[in-house]
Protein backbone atom coordinates (compact mmCIF):
# COMPACT_ATOMS: atom_id res chain seq x y z
CA UNK A 1 0.00 0.00 0.00
CA UNK A 2 2.82 2.51 -0.75
CA UNK A 3 1.63 5.57 -1.18
CA UNK A 4 -1.93 4.73 0.22
CA UNK A 5 -4.13 6.99 1.97
CA UNK A 6 -4.28 6.04 5.34
CA UNK A 7 -7.28 6.76 7.89
CA UNK A 8 -5.00 9.56 9.77
CA UNK A 9 -4.74 11.15 5.83
CA UNK A 10 -7.85 11.78 5.95
CA UNK A 11 -9.73 14.43 7.67
CA UNK A 12 -13.67 15.37 7.87
CA UNK A 13 -14.75 17.36 5.16
CA UNK A 14 -11.94 16.41 3.16
CA UNK A 15 -12.69 16.16 -0.32
CA UNK A 16 -11.44 13.28 -3.60
CA UNK A 17 -11.92 13.82 -7.33
CA UNK A 18 -11.79 10.22 -8.22
CA UNK A 19 -10.84 9.72 -12.22
CA UNK A 20 -13.58 9.74 -15.35
CA UNK A 21 -15.19 6.68 -17.33
CA UNK A 22 -17.05 7.63 -20.52
CA UNK A 23 -20.20 5.63 -20.78
CA UNK A 24 -21.01 3.35 -24.09
CA UNK A 25 -24.48 2.26 -25.63
CA UNK A 26 -22.70 -0.87 -25.90
CA UNK A 27 -21.67 -1.09 -22.34
CA UNK A 28 -24.94 -0.41 -20.99
CA UNK A 29 -26.39 -2.95 -22.69
CA UNK A 30 -23.33 -5.69 -22.16
CA UNK A 31 -24.00 -5.28 -18.22
CA UNK A 32 -27.65 -5.19 -18.76
CA UNK A 33 -27.87 -8.56 -20.22
CA UNK A 34 -25.51 -9.70 -17.40
CA UNK A 35 -27.12 -8.24 -14.40
CA UNK A 36 -30.30 -6.05 -14.96
CA UNK A 37 -31.89 -7.56 -18.05
CA UNK A 38 -34.97 -4.78 -17.97
CA UNK A 39 -35.95 -3.29 -21.48
CA UNK A 40 -34.77 0.39 -20.81
CA UNK A 41 -31.60 -1.12 -20.25
CA UNK A 42 -31.43 -2.77 -23.61
CA UNK A 43 -33.20 -1.25 -25.76
CA UNK A 44 -33.51 2.12 -27.26
CA UNK A 45 -37.00 1.28 -28.57
CA UNK A 46 -38.40 -0.31 -25.43
CA UNK A 47 -36.41 2.63 -23.04
CA UNK A 48 -38.20 5.30 -25.04
CA UNK A 49 -41.46 4.09 -23.73
CA UNK A 50 -40.27 3.85 -20.63
CA UNK A 51 -40.05 6.21 -17.86
CA UNK A 52 -36.20 6.68 -18.15
CA UNK A 53 -37.60 8.37 -22.09
CA UNK A 54 -34.22 6.29 -23.88
CA UNK A 55 -31.55 4.24 -23.06
CA UNK A 56 -30.12 4.05 -19.70
CA UNK A 57 -27.55 2.41 -17.58
CA UNK A 58 -28.53 0.03 -14.55
CA UNK A 59 -28.11 1.69 -11.59
CA UNK A 60 -26.26 -1.01 -10.32
CA UNK A 61 -23.98 -0.40 -13.45
CA UNK A 62 -23.44 3.08 -12.11
CA UNK A 63 -22.73 2.01 -9.09
CA UNK A 64 -20.38 -0.65 -10.17
CA UNK A 65 -18.47 2.12 -12.09
CA UNK A 66 -18.21 4.66 -9.46
CA UNK A 67 -16.54 1.82 -7.46
CA UNK A 68 -14.15 1.27 -10.27
CA UNK A 69 -13.29 5.32 -9.82
CA UNK A 70 -13.21 4.82 -6.23
CA UNK A 71 -10.84 1.80 -6.14
CA UNK A 72 -8.40 3.26 -8.79
CA UNK A 73 -7.78 6.20 -5.94
CA UNK A 74 -4.14 5.14 -3.80
CA UNK A 75 -7.46 4.40 -0.36
CA UNK A 76 -5.90 1.96 2.04
CA UNK A 77 -9.12 0.16 1.72
CA UNK A 78 -9.89 -2.92 4.24
CA UNK A 79 -13.64 -3.56 3.19
CA UNK A 80 -16.71 -2.13 4.21
CA UNK A 81 -19.64 -3.31 5.57
CA UNK A 82 -22.16 -1.36 3.88
CA UNK A 83 -23.40 2.02 2.68
CA UNK A 84 -26.96 3.94 3.10
CA UNK A 85 -29.14 5.93 1.07
CA UNK A 86 -27.97 5.23 -1.89
CA UNK A 87 -30.48 7.25 -4.99
CA UNK A 88 -30.27 7.43 -8.61
CA UNK A 89 -31.18 10.90 -9.35
CA UNK A 90 -30.62 10.94 -13.32
CA UNK A 91 -30.32 8.40 -15.68
CA UNK A 92 -26.82 7.83 -17.48
CA UNK A 93 -26.90 8.29 -20.85
CA UNK A 94 -24.96 6.64 -23.70
CA UNK A 95 -22.13 9.46 -24.33
CA UNK A 96 -22.24 10.94 -20.29
CA UNK A 97 -19.03 10.79 -18.80
CA UNK A 98 -19.11 9.69 -15.27
CA UNK A 99 -16.90 11.06 -12.36
CA UNK A 100 -16.73 10.46 -9.35
CA UNK A 101 -16.03 12.63 -5.87
CA UNK A 102 -15.38 11.29 -2.33
CA UNK A 103 -16.49 13.64 0.66
CA UNK A 104 -14.98 12.40 4.41
CA UNK A 105 -18.04 12.84 6.60
CA UNK A 106 -17.02 11.28 9.55
CA UNK A 107 -13.60 9.20 11.02
CA UNK A 108 -13.30 7.18 14.09
CA UNK A 109 -10.90 4.67 15.47
CA UNK A 110 -11.64 1.08 15.52
CA UNK A 111 -12.65 0.16 19.21
CA UNK A 112 -11.47 -3.19 18.62
CA UNK A 113 -9.01 -3.38 16.01
CA UNK A 114 -5.59 -0.97 16.44
CA UNK A 115 -4.48 -1.12 13.27
CA UNK A 116 -8.06 -0.17 11.44
CA UNK A 117 -9.90 3.02 11.53
CA UNK A 118 -13.71 3.67 10.50
CA UNK A 119 -15.13 6.30 8.17
CA UNK A 120 -18.32 7.24 6.13
CA UNK A 121 -17.48 8.93 2.91
CA UNK A 122 -20.42 10.63 0.85
CA UNK A 123 -19.80 9.51 -2.66
CA UNK A 124 -21.38 11.56 -5.51
CA UNK A 125 -21.31 10.27 -9.17
CA UNK A 126 -21.63 12.91 -11.46
CA UNK A 127 -22.14 13.35 -15.09
CA UNK A 128 -20.30 15.61 -17.91
CA UNK A 129 -23.05 18.82 -17.11
CA UNK A 130 -22.36 18.47 -13.38
CA UNK A 131 -25.13 16.84 -12.67
CA UNK A 132 -25.33 14.24 -9.70
CA UNK A 133 -26.59 11.60 -11.16
CA UNK A 134 -26.17 9.13 -8.27
CA UNK A 135 -25.37 9.61 -4.64
CA UNK A 136 -24.76 7.28 -1.63
CA UNK A 137 -23.19 7.08 1.72
CA UNK A 138 -20.23 4.55 2.19
CA UNK A 139 -18.84 3.45 5.49
CA UNK A 140 -15.27 2.03 4.95
CA UNK A 141 -12.94 0.53 6.42
CA UNK A 142 -9.61 1.97 6.42
CA UNK A 143 -6.05 0.74 7.32
CA UNK A 144 -4.33 3.22 10.11
CA UNK A 145 -0.54 3.92 8.72
CA UNK A 146 1.70 1.60 9.89
CA UNK A 147 4.43 2.72 12.81
CA UNK A 148 7.75 3.51 11.17
CA UNK B 1 -45.95 -7.46 -19.52
CA UNK B 2 -47.89 -10.95 -19.25
CA UNK B 3 -47.49 -12.66 -16.16
CA UNK B 4 -45.97 -9.61 -14.45
CA UNK B 5 -46.90 -9.02 -10.64
CA UNK B 6 -48.27 -5.82 -11.03
CA UNK B 7 -48.67 -3.17 -7.65
CA UNK B 8 -51.86 -4.30 -6.72
CA UNK B 9 -50.44 -8.09 -6.56
CA UNK B 10 -48.60 -7.33 -3.18
CA UNK B 11 -49.80 -7.51 0.09
CA UNK B 12 -47.56 -6.53 3.03
CA UNK B 13 -46.23 -9.33 4.49
CA UNK B 14 -45.88 -11.32 1.15
CA UNK B 15 -42.49 -12.87 0.24
CA UNK B 16 -40.91 -13.64 -3.44
CA UNK B 17 -38.37 -16.48 -3.24
CA UNK B 18 -36.14 -16.07 -6.71
CA UNK B 19 -34.35 -18.54 -7.51
CA UNK B 20 -30.14 -18.75 -7.24
CA UNK B 21 -27.36 -18.41 -9.50
CA UNK B 22 -23.76 -20.57 -8.49
CA UNK B 23 -20.77 -18.19 -7.75
CA UNK B 24 -17.35 -19.39 -9.52
CA UNK B 25 -13.53 -18.31 -8.83
CA UNK B 26 -13.49 -16.77 -12.36
CA UNK B 27 -16.80 -15.14 -12.10
CA UNK B 28 -15.89 -13.02 -8.48
CA UNK B 29 -12.13 -12.29 -10.53
CA UNK B 30 -13.70 -11.30 -13.81
CA UNK B 31 -15.89 -8.90 -12.26
CA UNK B 32 -13.48 -7.67 -9.37
CA UNK B 33 -10.92 -6.71 -12.90
CA UNK B 34 -13.27 -4.60 -14.32
CA UNK B 35 -15.46 -2.86 -11.53
CA UNK B 36 -13.83 -3.29 -7.93
CA UNK B 37 -10.06 -4.38 -8.46
CA UNK B 38 -9.04 -4.84 -5.05
CA UNK B 39 -6.29 -7.63 -4.08
CA UNK B 40 -9.12 -9.51 -1.79
CA UNK B 41 -11.53 -10.00 -4.71
CA UNK B 42 -8.36 -10.69 -7.34
CA UNK B 43 -6.00 -13.38 -5.78
CA UNK B 44 -6.38 -16.16 -3.32
CA UNK B 45 -2.95 -15.29 -1.69
CA UNK B 46 -3.83 -11.51 -0.92
CA UNK B 47 -7.12 -12.78 -0.68
CA UNK B 48 -6.03 -14.95 2.69
CA UNK B 49 -4.12 -12.21 4.36
CA UNK B 50 -6.69 -9.44 4.20
CA UNK B 51 -9.93 -9.33 6.69
CA UNK B 52 -12.20 -11.59 4.30
CA UNK B 53 -9.22 -14.41 5.12
CA UNK B 54 -9.94 -16.13 1.37
CA UNK B 55 -11.08 -15.11 -2.06
CA UNK B 56 -14.39 -13.44 -1.30
CA UNK B 57 -16.74 -11.23 -4.06
CA UNK B 58 -17.22 -7.98 -4.55
CA UNK B 59 -19.70 -6.67 -2.80
CA UNK B 60 -20.69 -5.23 -5.52
CA UNK B 61 -21.04 -8.69 -7.56
CA UNK B 62 -23.36 -9.55 -5.06
CA UNK B 63 -25.64 -6.71 -5.57
CA UNK B 64 -25.80 -7.51 -9.21
CA UNK B 65 -25.75 -11.59 -8.93
CA UNK B 66 -28.95 -10.48 -6.76
CA UNK B 67 -30.48 -7.63 -9.31
CA UNK B 68 -30.40 -10.66 -12.22
CA UNK B 69 -32.26 -12.92 -9.85
CA UNK B 70 -34.76 -10.21 -8.76
CA UNK B 71 -35.41 -9.15 -12.49
CA UNK B 72 -35.98 -12.95 -13.54
CA UNK B 73 -39.02 -12.60 -11.64
CA UNK B 74 -42.08 -11.51 -13.41
CA UNK B 75 -42.35 -8.03 -11.84
CA UNK B 76 -44.41 -5.27 -13.56
CA UNK B 77 -40.63 -2.64 -12.23
CA UNK B 78 -40.53 0.50 -13.89
CA UNK B 79 -37.94 1.56 -12.62
CA UNK B 80 -35.90 2.78 -8.91
CA UNK B 81 -35.25 5.53 -6.93
CA UNK B 82 -32.47 3.66 -4.92
CA UNK B 83 -32.33 1.80 -1.14
CA UNK B 84 -31.49 1.91 2.28
CA UNK B 85 -29.21 0.65 4.59
CA UNK B 86 -27.61 -2.14 2.11
CA UNK B 87 -25.27 -4.49 4.33
CA UNK B 88 -22.31 -7.16 3.63
CA UNK B 89 -22.93 -9.30 6.12
CA UNK B 90 -21.03 -12.30 5.38
CA UNK B 91 -18.28 -12.67 2.55
CA UNK B 92 -19.35 -14.87 -0.80
CA UNK B 93 -16.98 -17.51 -1.67
CA UNK B 94 -16.15 -19.58 -4.81
CA UNK B 95 -18.26 -22.26 -4.38
CA UNK B 96 -21.33 -20.57 -2.94
CA UNK B 97 -24.98 -20.50 -4.40
CA UNK B 98 -26.94 -17.51 -3.77
CA UNK B 99 -30.66 -17.19 -4.08
CA UNK B 100 -32.43 -13.95 -3.04
CA UNK B 101 -35.89 -13.37 -1.10
CA UNK B 102 -38.05 -10.08 -1.74
CA UNK B 103 -40.43 -9.53 1.10
CA UNK B 104 -42.81 -6.35 0.46
CA UNK B 105 -42.71 -4.05 3.63
CA UNK B 106 -44.73 -1.23 2.74
CA UNK B 107 -46.96 0.03 -0.05
CA UNK B 108 -48.59 2.94 -1.60
CA UNK B 109 -50.17 4.38 -5.03
CA UNK B 110 -48.38 7.34 -6.86
CA UNK B 111 -50.33 10.20 -5.85
CA UNK B 112 -49.05 11.79 -9.60
CA UNK B 113 -49.45 9.18 -11.54
CA UNK B 114 -52.77 6.90 -11.31
CA UNK B 115 -50.54 4.19 -13.21
CA UNK B 116 -48.05 3.59 -11.17
CA UNK B 117 -47.45 2.10 -7.52
CA UNK B 118 -44.86 2.82 -4.92
CA UNK B 119 -42.95 -0.16 -2.49
CA UNK B 120 -40.27 -1.17 -0.37
CA UNK B 121 -39.23 -4.61 -0.33
CA UNK B 122 -36.88 -5.92 1.64
CA UNK B 123 -34.33 -8.09 -0.29
CA UNK B 124 -32.45 -10.79 1.14
CA UNK B 125 -29.59 -12.60 -0.34
CA UNK B 126 -28.35 -16.11 1.31
CA UNK B 127 -25.89 -18.84 0.81
CA UNK B 128 -26.40 -22.60 0.66
CA UNK B 129 -25.86 -22.68 3.99
CA UNK B 130 -29.12 -20.28 4.68
CA UNK B 131 -26.92 -17.51 6.18
CA UNK B 132 -27.58 -14.06 4.93
CA UNK B 133 -25.04 -12.91 2.89
CA UNK B 134 -26.65 -9.26 1.99
CA UNK B 135 -29.81 -7.07 2.86
CA UNK B 136 -30.78 -4.23 1.50
CA UNK B 137 -34.11 -2.15 1.30
CA UNK B 138 -35.58 -1.14 -2.23
CA UNK B 139 -37.68 1.11 -3.60
CA UNK B 140 -39.45 0.10 -6.46
CA UNK B 141 -41.75 1.49 -8.86
CA UNK B 142 -44.26 -1.00 -10.38
CA UNK B 143 -47.11 -0.29 -12.68
CA UNK B 144 -50.46 -0.82 -11.61
CA UNK B 145 -52.39 -3.58 -13.49
CA UNK B 146 -54.59 -2.15 -16.56
CA UNK B 147 -57.99 -2.48 -16.63
CA UNK B 148 -59.27 -4.70 -18.45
Amino acid sequence: MSGARYWEDWQVGDTLECGSVPVTAEAIKRFAAQYDPQPFHLDEAAAQKSLFKGLAASGWHTAAMTMRLIVQQPMASLGSPGFDDLRWLKPVRPGDTLHARLTCLDKRPSAAHSERGMAHFLVETLNSAGDIVMRLTLAAILARRPAA
